[in-house]
């Protein structure tokens, strides 16, 4: 029996990574899809883990043949959800977790319908604006524009199947896997 | 020192009601905004308790000195929230309850922008749907009319402040009630 996509999208901010990074620990059916990029590994990143570190033509090669389930150009640099690794996780039984941008969440529910779109909401505005002033690593400048993006993405919340809050990464973990424990029952 | 003004709203289905009572017994210091209506009292009906039952002329008055926080006409009868024992009981020191349609909500945020306004969602549309079915009630084509009201009304999640899933009536109350009490100690 093949397994199901799930696809964990929010606002910036809202957590995606760390509450994947837990879900993960959960479930030993669940595969994590990787993504590709043309951008530089950094120190540590192992291909194949981190990413597909893919050159620029490799890339545009994978989008011609249409093997890419979404793909966008972030400051110079191209990202994509390589297609084949996710089916043959999904041919293998696994449920694959693919952590991706509200946007791209809608490229990859029109090619797969099939998907569950999982939306991540914060507890509060508040507690988004603590959360990324919280990693005083941005400029008010940068924190303002990432929660005037927040309220857009936001708005697109009734294009999903499911909504969690993450509250506490733990709590919202266990809501997400019992969503998918529910459709594996189902 | 006075209390402070809370909106519920969420998309029809949702669980406003079931919501709001468990919520209003877990707290002494919690009052909950009772709405005026033309409608006539149904058996059992206690005025000012179950709604204030006001003539039409009485409520066109009221409209006119701009007593009421919102109004609205549905099926020819008005409906509104009067603005008088809510601003009494925030004056004693209470925290007032208003469970509200969406768009009535947008109507009270600009009268009392402090006010603060909490979004209801369902865990999915899957069972939002299983939930209107549930009650048995209703036509096929009165459950799609109100799946596709639920779906326009959650792109309104963007316009609140706070998030709760309704996924168990007595977790969302008491994450309500921890929105409450960590503005009580702001």
């Amino acid at each position: 029996m093949s397994g199901k996509l799930y696809l964990i999208a929010g606002p910036s901010g809202v957590g995606k990574g760390t509450v994947v990074k837990e879900l993960m620990k959960l479930d030993s059916k669940l595969a994590l899809s990787v993504s590709a990029t043309t951008r530089s590994p950094r120190p540590g990143e192992i291909d194949g883990v981190n990413y597909f570190f893919l050159t620029r033509e490799k890339f545009e090669k994978m989008i011609e043949e249409d093997g890419f389930l979404e793909h966008a150009e972030y400051a110079g640099n191209c990202y994509g959800t390589p297609m084949k690794p996710v089916s043959d996780k999904l041919a293998q039984g696994y449920d694959v977790i693919l952590e991706i941008e509200v946007q791209g969440c809608m490229q990859v529910l029109e090619k797969c319908p099939d998907a569950i779109a999982i939306f991540l909401l914060p507890p509060s505005y508040e507690i988004l604006e603590k959360r990324l002033r919280g990693r005083g690593t941005e400029s008010e400048e940068v924190i303002q524009k990432r929660l005037s993006a927040a309220r857009v993405e936001l708005g697109y919340v009734n294009k999903y199947h499911c909504f969690v809050v993450n509250d506490v990464v733990e709590d919202a973990a266990k809501r997400i896997l019992d969503i998918i424990k529910e459709k594996r029952g189902a």
